[in-house]
């Protein structure tokens, strides 16, 4: 093959002499086409099929087919793959998918399997796994990789351990840049990629890391210890998933080491696993704040329609007590029916600008944009932009209502409880988040249920309240 | 030094000989005696503690500090530093911040001070000036990099070419892993940091690439070509950051090498400028979904005022239509004005349980996990999801209503206004975005608003029809 076809050619289909070189539509999608062959060839049984045109996937790609098929399809594809079922598949899938196709597939195939994955992938499929089942596959596999994945096993859920890889590259400082590419050129069992190696004492404990592109500038006869960079940010096994990438985010780290309690060197935490992380993170900020717990698209109504309850249960005990502070205007509402129909603008309005002012809040607090230095500027900021805000909308509804209603009092009222709710808003939308963060709550999942009771209770109340006063109705 | 006191002295003293090793507070934000410290020096024009204490913090430290002190205090130590301000930690903040520091800089410095940035750093800085100063500061770089930055700069705004590292490491296929090699100890223009390594025909046309592992495993004889791999993934220099960002995740690349339309390689995109476009779309989401536009902590009362006008202003019309469907039924409310109480608890659980269907919707239609191929299934799951806590909510509601009134029609009446509504809402939340979606709107932008002026119509609706209707009061 000279330099030029290597080009010219497309290099999908130069390496992948298969029926499809893209699986995805425009849309994102896998291709209807594609899943069509593939339903037939599992309907046929057609492991040949499967083997050329499933089997060669890339693992996320393989995650997507699963996701796309119906459950029967899954087992049966499985099966039919057998040990040509690449397992790391099962990591790009949601929870309940790959919980029932482990639940399916026999413990020594998931032994075989997990012996072929990065220790990480592995772990993170063993963790979700019964303990009876998990024990059984652990002892089917090598003495050394066991105790491996025992080990992370060992560290708390959601920990900087259980999502490190136990494969890494370490030399002794003393060692030189030549040594080093000696060693690397003969050793068979080296991780499958890394882009960082680190540099350990006799006892392990980390004395350093150094990058590779480092290593490949330097002449052989130099030591590793005069180029290796000191740690900055060892990450300690037991820290947090989410504080581990955020160090990532911040030095633009790409891997890094992973430390026990006594600094030994027990695992790398690479920026793949971190992104997941991040993403992850951030889809729950996204769920909680729209009243959402941790629910994915294969739950079934049941498992759902709890999930959700919560949330609408405490959303029920904040509407009552709104509907109350109506049920204290009643003979106002009797005489002027006008309030009745107009109350709802004012408490959604508020509603609305509280949640934009909350949005804003939590999402700064779970950044860490918004701290002690900056809180009380931007609650000056948001009382500002309330009022202003409430003004301005005040007004609009006024004159709308004044007219819809032929009535200027109704207007000045209603315009009034606008800019007095559009103020309650802006600073409960700033200071509950603050108030639940710095009581150690998390703000994404208990701010919205807060706003809306202040924004409906102060609307509700300033809007009537004003109205039976002026009008000089008692009760 | 021996390699045991190495491992036993803390780290961050050793490379660090200055006032505090870790210049964060437990909260995560800027210890506060460190803030003083640095404010006490800008006050006393002590450059050189700014110089020991401050220029060495790490860029993303450099920019939280930024963000935590005054304007006028930004504006004297970056004057006070002079030379020694790192302008890469302005890719660190706000970007309201950024341009007033930028434009309190004279523009020989901002060329300095960019001629030592990696050029997607100097892009980013450039990207948002004014025309005529980035023309001036261009003028006063070398010939090379102005022709490298005008050429990013050239791209689309948050195209992958934007985002892309314009230094990369290019080598012929013919050469040997040793040749390679030496080429890296001799050269001095390499970029500051690599991971990968691409393979080039003599017109720069991108033949493969190599991460730096893979080379290092390899002996000196070998043929570059021969363990090159094709690059299955290059991005195209228009392409769209979050399309080239998808890549990334989905193929957990850490670097992929950019192209123009002749396959030439013109640059390369890294993981870490990837995240930080992740960490922005995610909170582009959230912010959308919440109501509010592309705003920042540091936008003034008056910018941060009008970005959220218009979600305001829509929901302003979508609240008249609300209060009209009200309007319909004055003469029932005039005669029980219970049902003016308990309204807004059926638009209010109404709109939440809508707002929760619809967050798991955007969400799983921007992580593309929702498509033709599950659409059905998850219209089916959230109509039983609505119905079953359209059914708990309704009774629940009913009962508590028909007690405080004492009477059970009224309760009947709202139990099954509940029920349609929470139906609705169900229906409304995952049938509006994919439509949005379908016709290339924004689903996150648009949806909020559609489903609550559903929930609130259909809710009004249901419950003042059924008890006009069932208590035979006619208009």
């Amino acid at each position: 093959m000279t330099q030029a076809d290597d080009h010219h050619s497309v290099p999908e289909d130069a390496k992948r002499p298969d029926i499809m070189a893209d699986i995805y539509a425009e849309d994102g999608s896998i291709r209807s086409d594609f899943l069509a062959m593939v339903g037939a060839a599992i309907g046929d049984r057609d492991v040949l099929f499967l083997r050329q045109n499933v089997a060669r996937l890339h693992e996320s790609e393989l995650g997507d087919l699963l996701e796309s098929i119906l459950p029967e399809q899954r087992h049966a594809m499985v099966r039919l793959l057998g040990s040509d079922f690449d397992m790391t598949a099962l990591t790009e899938v949601d929870e309940a998918i790959r919980l029932d196709i482990v639940e399916q597939m026999p413990n020594d195939q998931i032994a075989a399997g997990i012996g072929e994955m990065d220790s990480d992938d592995a772990v993170y499929i063993l963790e979700d796994m019964d303990r009876e089942d998990r024990e059984d596959i652990l002892a089917q596999m090598p003495f050394t990789e066991r105790v491996r994945l025992l080990r992370a096993l060992d560290y708390p859920e959601s920990s900087a351990g259980r999502r490190m890889q136990t494969e890494f590259v370490a030399v002794p400082p003393f060692w030189t840049v030549g040594q080093t590419i000696d060693y690397m050129r003969e050793e068979e069992e080296l991780p499958e990629s890394f882009s960082q190696i680190f540099v350990v004492d006799p006892t392990f404990k980390l004395v350093g890391a150094l990058d590779l592109d480092r290593l490949l500038r330097s002449k052989r006869q130099v030591k590793i210890e005069t180029i290796m960079h000191e740690t900055n940010h060892p990450i300690a096994a037991e820290m947090d998933q989410e504080e581990a990438a955020q160090l990532f985010e911040q030095y633009d780290l790409l891997s890094a080491a992973v430390v026990d309690d006594n600094g030994r060197l027990v695992g790398v935490l690479t920026i793949d696993d971190v992104v997941d992380v991040m993403q992850e993170e951030a889809e729950e900020d996204l769920l909680r704040l729209g009243g959402v717990g941790d629910e994915e698209l294969s739950d079934s109504i049941a498992v759902t329609s709890r999930s959700r309850v919560p949330w609408l249960a405490v959303n029920l005990i904040t509407a009552f007590m709104a509907a109350s502070v109506i049920g204290l205007f009643d003979a106002t509402i009797e005489q002027i029916v006008a309030l009745a129909i107009l109350m709802p603008i004012v408490a959604g309005m508020g509603g609305n600008a509280g949640s934009q002012t909350m949005t804003v809040s939590v999402r700064a607090l779970a950044t860490k944009n918004l701290d002690i230095h900056n809180a009380s500027r931007i609650i000056r900021r948001e009382a500002g932009v309330g009022l202003l805000n409430g003004a301005l909308f005040g007004c609009a509804i006024g004159v709308i209502a004044g007219l819809w209603f032929n009535d200027v009092n109704l207007g000045g009222i209603i315009a009034t409880a606008m800019l007095i709710n559009m103020f309650a808003a802006a600073l409960a939308g700033i200071i509950i988040p603050l108030l639940l963060d710095k009581f150690g709550a998390d703000p994404a999942v208990s701010s919205a249920v807060f706003v809306t009771a202040v924004t409906d209770i102060v609307g509700f109340f300033s809007f009537l309240g004003l109205a039976t006063w002026w009008f000089g109705i008692s009760g």
